[in-house]
């Protein structure tokens, strides 16, 4: 049973050895405990059972969660790639196979007024507060199979090999596995629709939110047979008093833990985000007809925006200015952690003889200092205004989506560190190095479960730090460890 | 019955008359010939015959002609907005309802095995060679209604009035009407699909080019009932020997026939046309874990292109180098005449939490000389590998679409500038200044047809020099002035 911790996946990686130098350092610096040598482990209190080949279970931790999430990779709305929806048919039947998953395993089972699958097992004491642990089922357009569906499998099996060695009843707490039906916000171009209603946060009047074909969120539920109304919005949010806390395993998305060589890393915190919805508006007309001179052309309009969107994320300091201590500080932390994306882009009519009338394109920005984020937000605001008043284009920026920063609870944090430490320690009988620390750029349900309860996350690694493609990638040794490690993480509340 | 020639339509202009100026010397400085004030004009030969109302049909040339621009306007695949491409439903109804009216004028009918609506009638001598009149029955997306329509249905108006008055079986030639079936190219990013064919230069390849649901132009035609093989395609080609020339009345689509207050003008040639699609491939990622540093974004890449492209048109000078007099007599005309746009752009995935794995967008590129044309999509695509190696993202341009400059026949032209004159000088008594001679930024089927037979076009002035837009307009006694014109060079035949 011999199994590396440090595996190197870096011949199939997109990303040359120096740029991950460059990277870890860049995400590492933010966590100073991060990357500590620690060369002969020094035990996680009373946890630290050495390698019992016994309590393994490969076949289901890895193999059968593998195979499944393969399975899962299935089902899609795309024909030759993976998309998958808030309540799209392939959601539906996504929702339908972790169910059975989730039955397998022993748990009671339901789905909720806004399409969130739930799995429960009742702990032996009724009053005792509940676990919550979950992630996605919905995907982005042309994903790869582990985003989000990771950390559904890895949870659900860990709790059939307490199902099976018929220790699943003697949890002294209510545990609940939930796999929630939008993170993505792909459809509705607002995320964590699941996750906000179960943490109380959503809005009633989100559910009027159209998609492109003018769909609400209540009408694409009702399609499924699901009636949402304000009163069920009400009655699905969880009581506070009610949860201990939430865990989230996910791939980490990012390069970082390839980097260091290590399987899994827990999460200090997750970036604050903020989505905009651009819009440009000039004179359409014919493309051969217009002098250069006389055009208000939106499309060459919003290739500028982007070009200096681009130029101020990669350099905030040549465009903002702060004084003081507390900004300096910002300055820092955006100059090394702050990503904006444009991921989409139309024309109207969208013809290669008409010059556009209009042009919309996304802007996805995320920062771990949420001041600095606004800074930029304001910034990049002012500019595109400018860009705009100067090419007499008219411009609306609109904010689709804010979320601010999360810092991960250090207690549950630490709890969950160890239960790495001593997964891999099952694996490996050894582990030299101490489980990383990490910032996460990527958004998750644990953000909306924040509002609700303490959060911890447990980040996986993955090959290149390819995520949102098909070239995403997990070793089967890692979904594997991150069975074990969320298994040994339940068995401390046996 | 005043009307006046010089009828400013400013008010409605999104164009300042600073901006007019700037325009018209831009365009009308290639035409030495063209405003040379006229006052006390001097006749058009034998043809002067001075304002006589009987003749002025506005009952059929104004009126009627009109309602049916409005008519077929409504004809649309789209809801809530005009778009009529190849062969779709609505183009063939707007196919059927121009043969209505072209059998309402006395001519005979039939559909080609391009889906082009033909309307002739035979002369008295056997033997003389046709003069075809035509323009196109389709659209762009959110059209305006008078891109083709009008000079569909000017001339058929005219021979309508031949008809009524006894005079359509008199002509001494063949006179032949064509609604051709695709000039806009939208649906198969290939212009002149109907012209090319009677022109006999439509390669048999050109029958299997995909529309982006991957049907064929023959599968199109199929659909509809129209067989196409290589060897009806051969027969569709026109004998040159039996053309006498052919003749197109087209909306002006730039502003200069408003700027110089005159609502016709004839053209001396159609600027050269490339289309190109550039494809960019970069590296798909989440949007929140690839730090600035490391990404090979597409988008971002696509943006610096575009705005590059803009640069380059508008200031030629500034990226080009040319010695000798000849290469200098291109760049002059080039930073007159150079226009550039990007109508249609896409990334994929299209989400927008993801950097985008690739980004297409079209470049239409224009000039009135064929050399410098050539120079600037070198110089563009040389530029455009740059941008993509220096950021390590993969550039393809494919050129979909060529077009050299066409200079229309100088006799032709002259026959139909003196036509214009005496229309016009029927409407309004008498007229103060010269028909304009413009050069034409729009390719035209005139293009098409001049690999067949000499041609020549009439523009007719509409506001704003807007098209390809909802926002399109010509004054009702534009369209008769059209029509007047049109109806006094047919009567050249009598």
């Amino acid at each position: 049973m011999a199994v590396a911790t440090r595996v190197s996946q870096r011949t199939h990686s997109a990303i040359s050895p120096t740029s991950f130098l460059a990277l870890a350092c860049h995400f590492l610096l933010l966590v100073s405990s991060a990357i500590t040598p620690c060369f002969g482990f020094s035990g996680v209190g009373g946890e630290d059972e050495g390698n019992r080949e016994g309590d393994l279970y490969p076949e289901i931790l890895r193999d059968e969660a593998v195979s499944r999430l393969h399975q899962l990779g299935k089902v899609s709305d795309g024909d030759g790639y993976l998309e998958r929806i808030f309540m799209s048919p392939a959601a539906v039947r996504a929702g339908n196979l972790i169910r059975e998953w989730m039955e397998d395993a022993g748990l009671r089972t339901w789905v909720d007024c806004l399409g969130n699958v739930h799995g429960r097992v009742e702990g032996r004491n009724a009053t005792a507060q509940a676990l919550i642990l979950g992630s996605h089922l919905d995907t982005v357009v042309d994903a790869g199979i582990f985003d989000g569906s990771l950390g559904i499998i890895s949870v659900v099996s860990a709790l059939k090999v307490l199902s099976i060695n018929g220790k699943l009843g003697e949890l002294k707490r209510h545990v609940e596995v939930i796999a929630f039906s939008d993170e993505e916000g792909v459809r509705f171009q607002s995320t964590f629709i699941g996750s906000a209603a179960i943490a109380g946060i959503l809005p009633v009047s989100a559910l009027q939110i159209t998609d492109k074909s003018g769909v609400t969120i209540q009408d694409a539920l009702k399609r499924n047979s699901i009636e949402v109304t304000e009163e069920h919005l009400q009655q699905l949010r969880y009581d506070p008093k009610s949860v201990w806390g939430y865990v989230e395993i996910h791939i980490e998305q990012g390069p970082v833990l390839e980097w260091v060589g290590f399987p899994l890393g827990v999460v200090k915190g997750i970036a604050g985000q903020t989505r905009l919805k651009v819009t440009m508006r000039g004179s359409q007309g014919h493309a051969g007809t217009v002098p250069m001179s006389m055009r208000h052309d939106p499309m060459a309009a919003a290739a500028e925006a982007i070009v200096l969107l681009e130029s101020l994320c990669k350099h905030p300091q040549d465009f903002l200015s702060f004084d003081g201590q507390c900004k300096s500080y910002s300055l820092e932390s955006l100059s090394t952690s702050l990503v904006c994306t444009v991921g989409e882009i139309s024309t109207w009519p969208s013809a290669s003889n008409v010059i556009p009338g209009q042009v919309t394109f996304t802007v996805d920005l995320r920062a771990i200092d949420d001041m600095g984020r606004e800074a930029v937000v304001y910034e990049l605001s002012s500019r595109l205004y400018q860009i705009c008043d100067r090419r007499s284009v008219s411009c609306t920026i609109d904010r689709k989506h804010d979320a601010n920063a999360v810092i991960c609870d250090s207690e549950l944090t630490s709890k969950l560190k160890s239960a790495a430490y001593l997964g891999l320690k099952r694996m490996t009988g050894s582990v030299q190095d101490e489980v990383s620390v990490l910032m996460s750029g990527a958004g998750h349900d644990a953000m909306a479960l924040s509002h609700l309860t303490k959060v911890a996350m447990l980040f996986v690694r993955c090959r290149g730090g390819i995520s949102h493609s098909p070239e995403e990638h997990v070793l089967d040794d890692d979904v594997w460890a991150s069975g074990l490690a969320i298994l040994a993480f339940i068995e401390t509340q046996l």
